[in-house]
């Protein structure tokens, strides 16, 4: 399939890949990155038949063959052929993209593609992380998300949507993002400073039941496993440091470390459906695709707030 | 321990109880009913040791011996040794009860005991049947509260806290009760003529994933099991009919049915902070413990919004 | 692809099927019948990728389409394109099959097509039904096998291989399969009489914990019920009867029924490598495909112990 | 209660008590150790309702209130009031020794106190940390198991029982040991030597679906992450060293690692219905209590395999 590109998100991990530390991964360059992408059918073969040329869709990253164990299980992000859209294979910061049917993802009704494009990495990595541990997010629980940024505040949103009424507790060192935090429903915002004493503070000396980190620097590993209480579980999306902790106190405490990936097709539709009740909100900012450059400049100085979108010219949402 | 009682909720198992019904449950007439109390410590024995006299408290109805398997697994309801404060020993239509320390839950700070009062049984009788299946409740999905009375709107609140983003549709004969569910959170509030129907146009033909009964009569028992999808859950608190299904559909829709009792010690102390937090909302209504019988024969006759809480001479909260 | 069949297994449903009792399935007579098929592969399009020509293969009667949300969610037995080779399209009691490639289950090497054909159906209904209920089963607990016939006598394995230690009671009016389920681990084997009583004695009066009920009449859905625990599950394979309970009874007893469809690709595949490691056992009896009228009148007496498999001349098992 | 000793287990963590390693949890020397222990009761108070004098019981180690948030959802070993009998308060390496009524299980009929006394703590501390991850034990997939020493052979067992069909591989440096998981029904035994290569040999290069560590060094920290399939999960009992891995890694391979403590009262209940019904073997080697300093210099020397049991003088088991 054939899709015009209307919008595509720009993510921390295009600056890993630039910076040449995804070849474990798979990425080889030069490649057109962009793996949050969304758009509208613009040609499709003749067994497509789940959507139709003009209709609007995301596209699933990961590729997925359908017919291995993992695709079968539904954990499809662990296909045995694995590629992924932007990183191994061409992706969104251009014109049109080709894609098998498997990664289309239609959007519901009314939705602008541009406007949810991120969900195609930053959501389903978020959906995926909250969803496999909202069990834990019980009523008189606490939870702390590392980190607002574009993935971050998605899932700071989903701890709430998909837990059962923890209290959730959002850290980060811009006064922006703890703002755009606390319009989120955070019930409380820190700073980044003194972090698991705070913690402990609000939580009556025991610690938080799960902390999400977005981050992934030695600094959050050491900080995210020092406010755990016990029992506590302590799940990575951001990547970066080194994770280090004796055993005896892994068994002391009985911690759990969760490394997480990005989502399946069903985390993707699932978000999507979550958006269109109202029930999520993307914080985006639109430029032309032409400034990807001085965009990602941005990026990696920490000037974003939410998620940026690259839109091919004249293709602006109305 | 002692407890001085500041409310007590009327329920339709006290109905039950006045119409002879509930001997199967182990009731002997006379006693006193009253099985949703709250109130504050009055006097402890030596070795009560997690409260102290002038406490607010909850009695959680169920009597458990904190000793066999079934209490040590954390299903006290299901305990070896099973009383029931207000039904099978005296309850909390009265100035005082008696119970063991394992029947107390702290109300956390700030909350008036009777306003709470019915927590202690249509509080867990309602978060223990949701939490059970809260995990079928994903986005895409529909959910169907039928009854939205003094159970059924709690319920209907549950379902939005500890569901992840399934539409909630709210069932009820009276505009005052369709009202409040709408008020609540329903995402659709339909009357109870032609329900069936009605679920499957809203959900382009296919049915409901769950449907919870707070109702539980010949007619819902039937027009709950044919509103489900294929793989459907149908869930039981109200009850009084009979269910009846041919064991083909049951195969061929891949149908469940779930008959629930009342909860454990800990969903009550889970629906508290819920509460604590203003996540939920108790709809009552505060009489004096002298009208009892008035009250009764509102509840009877269906003019109880939320629920009537019983409050003896003086105690009124302030 | 073209499968050449060395094997099919014949199944009470072929019997409902005849009577013309499967139109609700979507059955339409004359078809060929044969829902339990193995052979090898004959022919292959282009694009196939998983087998080639010549390896063996079980077919998953389900047809799957992996784009739907229930494919994508691994619950494909609940595709929304639903079509099930040997009830609404031709099947396995002929020489060749003709079918997708995501019905084709690769069968691990050393093992005969004919010998494992009736997992195809039998194998995959009663692993679905045993492996949703499997965390009922644990030490303490007691589980009852109603009817070990083609499907129960798999079903009862199951129950010992993915449960973990629960007290296993098989009931059979038949001497034979008592005797089959003595052989196969069953702790306690029932002839038909009385069962309910016997299961109360056989628990310290407190009923089993899980029943799952391979027969599926009036009678098996009456002792079902009757002989639970109070929290116990009734789990319905076998169909035909009308189930019946007060809800005041379901309640009380927080009862729950579960009805079960067939199983998914991933429940075959599974069950594959269970008995490719010798952890299942399956009871088949080898007939020539000419003989197939003789071999289901043989069914409706009652007189298959495990499960018959239609040969086609001239490719017995060696 | 006052128990009469008739058999207490060695366990590595009385050394590491010896050694001064356990004041973080709470030791203080001197103190009897001994947190393995079995017998008679021999006094108990008015209040006591679930054992009578003579009766054989096993000593939970944890204490317990019962009345905490922990104790009321059943995981008891969370106790807000936590000791821990032989390690904070006076064990079992006596004649007697005093406990709460919430640490005693009743042991099976049929089965002797001294040859199921290593299962309050090697028994519940396997089962706890077997159970909560046997639902990643399923057909296709495979375990290893490292260290099958007292708490491992059991571990080992339980992967089988509680399980669903994977492969079981055990490890161990000493060909005693691997004998005897061998004969406990280990599906490949490997030594220490060359044991992620040797599992990715195994797996298809795949590597393990689940490792438990019941050694815990350095070593088997770096060899059990190694050793991991994409999804897999880490399991740590036996401790002393120190786990590290990039988190990078960590995500791109969505790894999880688990500390584990040690079980509940249900956990050593369902260990003890296990064993009755002969589904467990415990290797136990019997010495008398005097000899505890010699017992104790072969556990550190490695010179015991299975589980070591003191008996005071007189009470060996006939």
């Amino acid at each position: 399939m054939l899709v015009k590109i209307e919008g595509a998100g720009v993510c921390a991990t295009d600056l890993h890949a630039i910076d040449g530390e995804m070849e474990p991964a798979g990425l080889t360059l030069p490649i057109v990155l962009g793996h949050e992408s969304a758009g509208r059918v613009a040609a499709a073969g003749d067994l497509v038949s789940t959507v139709a040329v003009g209709d609007p869709v995301l596209i699933s990253p990961p590729h997925t063959c359908g017919l291995c164990v993992a695709c079968r299980r539904g954990r499809d992000m662990m296909c045995a052929h694995h590629q992924f859209t932007g990183l191994t294979v061409d992706g969104g910061f251009a014109e049109y993209v080709v894609v098998s049917e498997r990664s289309i993802v239609p959007i519901p009704a009314g939705l602008d593609p541009a406007s949810v494009a991120p969900y195609s990495d930053a959501g389903i990595t978020a959906y995926h992380a909250v969803k496999r541990l909202s069990h834990l997010i019980v009523p008189g629980s606490t939870v702390v998300a590392l980190g607002i940024g574009g993935v971050g505040h998605v899932g700071l949103q989903l701890l709430r949507e998909l837990g059962a009424g923890g209290t959730i507790v959002a850290v980060d060192p811009s006064p922006q993002r703890r703002a755009l935090a606390a319009s989120l429903g955070a019930d409380a915002v820190l700073d980044a400073i003194e972090v698991p004493s705070a913690v402990r503070d609000l939580t009556d000396g025991h610690g938080a039941d799960l902390v999400m980190d977005f981050v992934g620097t030695d600094d959050t590993h050491a900080a995210g496993l020092e406010m755990l209480t016990r029992g506590g579980t302590y799940s990575i999306v951001g990547f970066g440091g080194v994770v280090t902790m004796p055993s005896a106190a892994m068994v002391g405490n009985e911690t759990t470390i969760v490394g997480n990936l990005v989502g399946s097709w069903i985390d993707l539709w699932e978000v999507l459906q979550l958006h269109a009740r109202g029930r999520l909100t993307l914080k985006t900012e639109i430029h032309p695709l032409e400034a990807v450059n001085d965009v990602l400049a941005q990026l990696r100085e920490g000037e974003i707030t939410g998620r940026a979108v690259l839109v091919p010219n004249g293709r602006e949402p109305t």
